[in-house]
């Protein structure tokens, strides 16, 4: 198979040539990534520019719809003929995470750079399977990417900077939250983030997977093992005829059916360079909108960070003198911050949207250079194992649970 | 001259035919504006799609560069070229406030829709005249636009919201301060907006102007007279060769050119409806990025505002009972706010230029439905009087220095 | 030895006769009691007015100086004296939690009030021996009290009337923090509290008792079940030659001994009401001084308390106008708060130690009414039970252990 | 007269006499002064232990009561008596400003000791006729003190540090906001603090005094010049029966009363050093409960506090690294902070009563040291200059007003 594979490297493409792009799913994330190709070669620059060629989605009409207002010219309603066209470059999966694996493992076979939205997938078999499709294509330059995008918060991506730097000193506490509240009123409908089959889990894969993420990223530590506790508070929930939406309370007397994932999960954890993690991932934490939070307490420094002030990263430097010493918060605003000397002069913030405009900068950086891109499927698989664990664990009487990171892959072979 | 006004009226165009924006300038406010127009379509339905179809600028090879980035097809090096092309509907001026009434002048004269940014010009005498040519187009259905785009910001419609919902009940005290740093260092070099030839005035302009703009618009209500302080700290500065940035430390022993606009601008005012208010724009605030603050106290609710956490708004009703009493901190993020439900799930905020997309959004929709668009050339106007009165009063020994709304325009006579 | 037990009851004691306390112990909590017990009625309302008669510690000399600077008359190097004196009512034990059973129970029997500073005791036995003591001597009106002073915060004593009115509704999550950061240097000298043998623990005793009491005792549920991790950072400190303080770096080359407690430990719980909790105790988050914090969500709304801000709590409503929604920053400082309207104006904050003169208010209340005071020994002791499972649980692969709370008592048998 | 002025000089009194002080008032003030001369000792170490020996008041049965509750042994019911006594050291007067200088004088001319609380007076005559009897009874080591208690939060005397140090540069800007909300029912009742007989001023004298005081104290410079807004909401309101209180709504119908002083008062100034100030002061600001706040940015470095969290300071240092520079937030807690050595473990804050257990030890030790206390009556006359100057200001069309801090004293000649 692999003797099929188109080759990527440097050497077969183009200098300065676009960047073909298939949007695969036109919902949320499908309009997040649009907007993001758009923008990022107006604020970043790029030798190859991207252009969004081509948007796959299952309903002709809603599909034609959608490109309509997304100004895409091309529609496709089976994403098979978006990996087999000639004229597609790179493959960016916006579907639910059941469906990532047939589609990545086929774009990486027909040569196509994948990015693909998180969770990887919905097991840590299809995880593996697709890791080690990634491996074999990238000796030909196709490349894999999963789409963790809270990595570009210029907040986090500062933190991660400082504890490079050796501001942090050892990594002793890692306290990662994640709260949304659109299930809490019990009558909130179902959609498929609360069907099992289609979503995986529910805070956990959703939400949890960031933190875990994020976590292991800012850190540069490996979970190694976790201890956890996962619950569903409301059991069943209203069939609502248009259930796409988060939240909304449906009628009264409405037929109800299963919620077959976790409402809520929360987990301990030992990490490879001796912190020690506490997790928390809920849609039930009422009054909390989107409070992805992460707190690392070093022996020379501390950082906390709060996604419902995304521009602002706190900051404790242990070193100061004891009189004034304190958390500081920085407007991650600065020309210095990493990303946002491409946008406005300094306190003008950016949003949420803005990450992904980031995120296609980086992969097209990776792509111009033939680096290597993170996180690649790889670094996406580590999350899928602790993902894994915690489920485990879970059953398991909260039990401590190591994550072999080292397993061999099991797909490929 | 009326008889050359090209009709804009609502009969005139086709339903659907598209908008033909050039943009006037290309430093920061051309690339948000530019970014703006592309956006919008894809977030806010319209029936007219805006179209960028060309870039102004003096310099053909850095304006060449810019149209390249930009991805904006054709360039003009003079402004009037723009104004006198058939095919453009709209110009956008995004050049110092010098240059705007003789552009804007004539794109109305020629019939085209103006957004200027703001200040709408230097003078009264030529926002009056401005305004005076605005009134006389709007009568051949061609819109004038000022450029407050804090406006757009949806926690600042959601006050405005709450203060004409009558949640604050009468209002007694507006406390407005624009706070930013990027002038403490007294090394930082000159550039455009330190010279009053140019800039018109310095923080009073270029930043109070946002704030007297945003307090009369939430409050609905009107300055009505003023008392001054202004100061300039540093008086003279390093001549950078390259002096366009904001900030940065110039080499010591450069030459230095004089600071001739103030550094920092204070005043208390009266309102039309009985409330009093604070006033203070500076660049001399450490430590302030980008702090422009708006609080409200009424009889029955108060807001609070900061920027540099744009996406939450400060609420305390005072009916609320007793015990539970307390400044809400809203996540103006919900599909219930301005603006939000046309972007991403609860939670997930916007960014300082997604405010220019949303000013586009509500400029297309005054044009599709020939509706009086607001801030008009009338309204920046009002604000233009605010800052000529202050000062006024700051060189009269910050005597009280009423506003005079009601004078009669002198341009047009 | 019932037989013996002086009688306290109601009409055993004259109306309005006072109320002698012996303060065993002089450091950071024996001032505070100190304190206390002379504030309190010259705030709070009481007809049994208390009076420090006796200061008691081991070392003649510092104890002598101590009543000095806290102006008690008499001193004492034997807690048994105090126990034995005719004149004494109240023994107020402020001593280390490895000799606070052995005083408690010689109080008890000779019929003394007991107010014993929080842990209750280093073990579930001792607890449950004080306990039984507590209950055969409330028989004779003699009362038991423990020193959990954080349930005297204002804005918790607010939060728990909140779940009472049924403001939060069904409470899902509890998320209780105490960080503190004395540890965080690896070389801060060896204390007693670092020492198993005095403190019982580490940061599981000292400052995660208070977390678990204040989540039971807001929440109105009991912990029913733990998994647990727990870890020493740190292995081994310098001795210090005084060895008494909090902090404080030691000389390098010094001698060093082991630490024989936690760092931190980190659990999650099941509560009887059915909410999931999360809890976590350190002494090495760097930067955070003294951040006891406690958060809950229910179905109908939330409420947010961080100690660092002590007179404030969030609360959140969720039954509030969906486009006014948020977190309310209440000053818990109003006439209608808990025990605010003895002290000052509106806004006028209290302090910490004002904790302890409110905990003196409540007993004394309870004395007077002759009422069951909380927390009593059996309300310490469920927090022992806690406190003992989750080490079970650290201790077994951090399975979940569930707490029995039924447990029969085993002393007094 | 001078020649009957009692001796108070070091020479004159026995090393560890103790301190009788006499109370005039027993409302807000006299409670938090009383409590504050007996707690002050246990905390503070003193060789000279302040004693209360006395409750003056006009109505013997109140006073009798309040006594009884204070624990204080004896009272009078004209304040002439605590003056003429042999046996008091201390005359501490809280009574409204009205009364103020007539006992001040008296008790000065007798040899006492006087802490007088703010504002000094009710007009400049009186402040300077105070000063200059302050200044003659100085010769003979009697000391006059002034309570602005503000000066004593831990946060502000560390502002006041970092100044000293340097840490500030070249201070420009100064903002104080004194915000209140207790008048904002234009239904609450008349009492004596909205009569301009007794009161002096409203907003001005009673609040804004404590930001003059402690703007010039924390910048070591003082107001210049001012121009001035003052403004009344609400011109009358409902006499009640007991108008005692702050706040609470009176009966409908009820008869209503001029309101003679000013609701809120706005002004900018001009500082000895360069500085530009801008100060607001009201009773209005609804939600504001007792919003202390004070922000001054400088060359190099910025504070701002707010009393609604006055355990923490915020503190930017211009100088860290471009990237991880952020306004601090300081818990004023730790052993270096100014004061919280003598009270609680770092972490563990302080309340407003423990204000005046500062400003006890203060006096205590000025005294013990025959020191120069601060701030005296001369500190205290500065402050009653500049509230002079903004009234003038505001009553001649917010004309720029200088203070003379250098006008001769008048009294005394």
């Amino acid at each position: 198979m692999t003797d099929h594979i188109k080759d990527q490297s440097s050497s077969a493409r183009a200098e300065g040539s676009g960047l073909r792009v298939a949007i695969i799913g036109h919902a949320f994330m499908g309009v997040a990534h649009t907007h993001a190709w758009r923008t990022a070669p107006r604020f970043f620059p790029m030798t190859r520019t991207p252009e969004v060629a081509l948007l796959v989605g299952r309903d002709e009409a809603r599909t034609r719809e959608a490109a309509a207002r997304l100004q895409i010219a091309e529609i496709e309603t089976d994403w098979r003929r978006a990996v087999e066209r000639e004229d597609i470059d790179i493959v960016d999966i916006c579907t639910p995470g059941n469906t990532h694996a047939e589609i990545a493992l086929a774009a990486l076979a027909a040569g196509k750079h994948v990015l693909c939205e998180k969770p990887l997938a919905n097991s840590v078999s299809e995880a593996e399977a697709m890791t080690a499709a990634a491996q074999k294509a990238a000796v030909h330059g196709v490349r894999s990417f999963c789409g963790f995008s809270y990595r570009r918060t210029p907040a986090l991506a500062l933190a991660k900077r400082f504890v490079e730097e050796g501001r942090l000193g050892d990594i002793r506490h890692v306290r990662a939250q994640y709260l949304q509240d659109w299930l809490s009123d019990a009558d909130a409908p179902l959609n498929w983030r609360l069907d099992k089959d289609k979503a995986g889990s529910g805070a956990l894969g959703d939400i949890g997977a960031h933190s875990v993420d994020a976590a292991q990223w800012v850190c540069g530590q490996q979970i190694e093992g976790v201890s956890a506790m996962m619950h569903t508070f409301v059991e069943s929930r209203p069939v609502a005829g248009t259930a796409e939406g988060l939240g909304g309370s449906a009628a009264a007397g409405a037929e109800r059916g299963p919620v077959t994932v976790d409402d809520a999960a929360a987990f301990t954890a030992r990490f490879s360079g001796g912190a020690i993690g506490v997790f928390e991932s809920t849609r039930f934490a009422l009054g909390r909108r989107n409070a992805n939070r992460l707190e690392i307490n070093g022996s020379l420094g501390s950082i906390a960070f709060d996604f419902e002030r995304m521009n602002q990263l706190e900051y404790f430097d242990g070193r100061d003198d004891q009189a004034a010493q304190g958390f500081r918060t920085i407007q991650v605003t600065d020309a210095v911050h990493p990303y946002t000397d491409h946008w406005w002069p300094v306190g003008h913030g950016l949003g949420y949207g803005d990450l992904f405009v980031h995120q296609v900068a980086d992969v097209v950086a990776a792509l111009e250079s033939d680096a290597s891109p993170r996180p690649d499927f790889s670094d996406a698989l580590t999350v899928q194992r602790v993902l894994h664990a915690v489920e485990a664990s879970a059953g398991d009487g909260s039990r401590y649970t190591p994550v072999d990171q080292t397993a061999e892959l099991r797909a490929g072979n």
